[in-house]
């Protein structure tokens, strides 16, 4: 990846509107501008000494990495290969942590001026930085990053086909394992044990599987555990959502299967979703369609076929690549007019009750319409499992 | 739990200390005092509209949460069953965020005034509130959260019992499936896969497993995919560090096994490890000794015996509950003296050129010293997995 220009674009935005440092910890917008590598998070919160302080600072001449001693050994091993690193900073433990921060920003000039940082960025660091500079006005990184990312580059189409290949034979290993009998938790484990074994950094989001038994009303999946002690039962769908990071690139994907053969219902609910997804997919022409115009073409599709703002209740499908969403979404209110080389999931679903049928794809824009990265089978046929 | 209490008592520090407001977003914190579940975090971020103004609003008479409508369920199924939270606010797709922020913010009358929010909320929402009310002073909540968190009551003392009896099989379960010529990734994504089936909602940090071998002078494990593919033979050792999530609460766990007998110097080692953490376990008794105190206990046996800073060069342990690192650290600078339930994880280790021993368990304090929470074996004898 050529980060060399991505930050040279980057400062020449900060210069032309006053923004005095650009400041990234692990983030998406930091991998994309150098290349570190974000880890995987914490799902209970881990906390080093001077973690409020760590990221990448970026100004006009500079690009300092701040790290907790604890964590040099991560940022030392990354810095080596990229020289556009001007200095690695380490904070010791039981250091003045204050001092250092206000030596930083006054050596970098960012005291009460215009600061970047991304959105997910601890609020604390705002917080500390405001104790000493309250004039400081901070910005979001995404107002100005987000827009460079949404068309991706050669080298990141490689990735992202990759990603998506790799996900097709996760999918399609686990598919040959998943017996009548066995929970929704089990299969899902064994899903997380598959991506891990093909290359995954961790799951893109928390993603996995739900199981619709016609039979029961309700969708009784725990909000909190995720998966239910559900077993599959012939009649049963099992709906995917699923996705890998792989070199640090997303994928994001989603098919229904049926134990036995389906319902009429089921049958007539899956058709109009796949036929909806093929719309949207036909109408992903480079400088044809806006964001918000796509999702009206597979939306459209389905009202028209009788079903109702409440069974498809999500946008259509949102931009991916480093992160699993990214600018633009495809939803009511966005704009943006599509791109050669823009990248997005093209996720329609019905519910219905005691049927939720849905796909998901990563598709690229071209000037002749969407081109599908994935190709597990489920979309033009079902995937049936045994009776 | 007693949320009701917990909430009292944050309401009372508040106005006694001119907080007008507390914002949480899903976090530790919010666990804590409303009983409102964390969802397993994302590593390729995700994004839902109008996500930076997610959270409980608590003030002297509300605690209003606001959410996507993309994410409703989540909260609707939990909110069910909690009758201290007076309203539930929905951010319809495409609705105006900034005027709903702004009539939020006028009818708590938090604008201009001090505002409370975790050091982990998103700094998008200190960007946009401030927007509007620039006057507005950010503080951390964990000053005041943390340390009501630091001693646990009788139902979260019985949660982190639960946690740690899991794990302890947990970890006898996979010590049983290794085999000579597996990979460590092979051996990490298994230990993933057996907690997800023990009810883990999550690996509660980045846990794993790292394979030493002495015939290779340096660690070679890959900071990014965290897994190599070194494989197991005899003469190495595998240094375990995992924790799950149960029922909210974190586990945190070490041990050290031998792959045939261990050489001299890995039991050298491996003594000396052991015998500091039984020291620091004994002196851990309430109202005898602080945090920073306890570190040196642990680390002046392991000095004198030889090893030398860079060898041990992490804390001795933290504080342990909702989140995995809790106040306060075991480390020099912490001046806070042990109290009765607290609990932490005693985890010394030594870092010897091809030689890494480890151990960590989560010991309660009380007034007669330290109770271990765990009882897994490899603390008092080497486990030592086939030739």
């Amino acid at each position: 990846m050529d980060y060399v220009k991505r930050l040279e674009k980057v400062r020449n935005y900060m210069a032309e509107n006053n923004i005095a440092g650009l400041i990234l910890p692990p983030s998406g917008d930091l991998e994309y501008l150098s290349g570190i590598r974000r880890q995987r998070p914490n799902a209970g919160s881990t906390h080093a000494y001077g973690d409020w302080l760590t990221g990448l600072y970026v100004t006009q001449n500079e690009a300092v990495y701040v790290i907790p001693e604890m964590h040099k050994g991560y940022i030392h091993e990354q810095a080596a290969s990229k020289p556009f690193i001007t200095e690695v900073i380490e904070l010791k433990e039981g250091s003045d942590l204050y001092a250092c921060a206000k030596d930083i920003w006054t050596r970098f000039k960012m005291a009460n001026q215009t600061v970047a940082i991304p959105k997910l960025a601890m609020s604390k660091m705002i917080i500390n930085f405001q104790k000493f500079f309250p004039e400081t006005k901070f910005v979001c990184s995404e107002d100005f990053i987000a827009p460079m990312r949404m068309v991706k580059d050669a080298e990141e189409v490689a990735l992202m086909k990759k990603a998506c290949e790799e996900t097709d034979k996760i999918f399609q290993e686990l598919v040959k394992t998943i017996q009548i009998g066995e929970t929704e938790v089990e299969i899902a484990s064994r899903l997380e044990f598959i991506m891990l074994q093909h290359g995954s950094e961790g799951p893109s989001f928390c993603s996995g599987v739900q199981l619709q038994d016609p039979s029961l009303a309700a969708v009784a999946t725990d909000a909190i555990n995720r998966f239910s002690q559900k077993t599959v039962q012939k009649g049963c769908s099992l709906a995917f959502d699923f996705g890998i990071i792989l070199d640090g690139y997303c994928s994001d994907f989603g098919r229904t299967i049926y134990i036995g053969e389906p319902s009429k219902k089921q049958q007539e609910i899956h058709k109009v979703v796949m036929d909806s997804q093929a719309a949207a997919i036909k109408a992903m022409k480079a400088g044809q369609i806006t964001a918000e115009g796509l999702d009206k073409v597979a939306r459209d599709y389905i009202y028209n076929a009788g079903y109702v703002n409440n069974e498809f209740f999500h946008r259509l499908g949102h931009g991916i690549g480093i992160d699993v969403h990214e600018y633009p979404y495809l939803n009511y209110g966005y704009t943006e007019v599509l791109q050669e080389n823009m990248m997005f999931t093209i996720e329609p679903s019905i519910h219905a009750p005691g049927v939720w049928t849905r796909v998901e794809d990563i598709v690229m824009v071209t000037k002749d319409g969407g081109v599908n990265l994935n190709s597990a089978p489920g979309v033009n046929d079902f995937i049936v499992i045994g009776e």
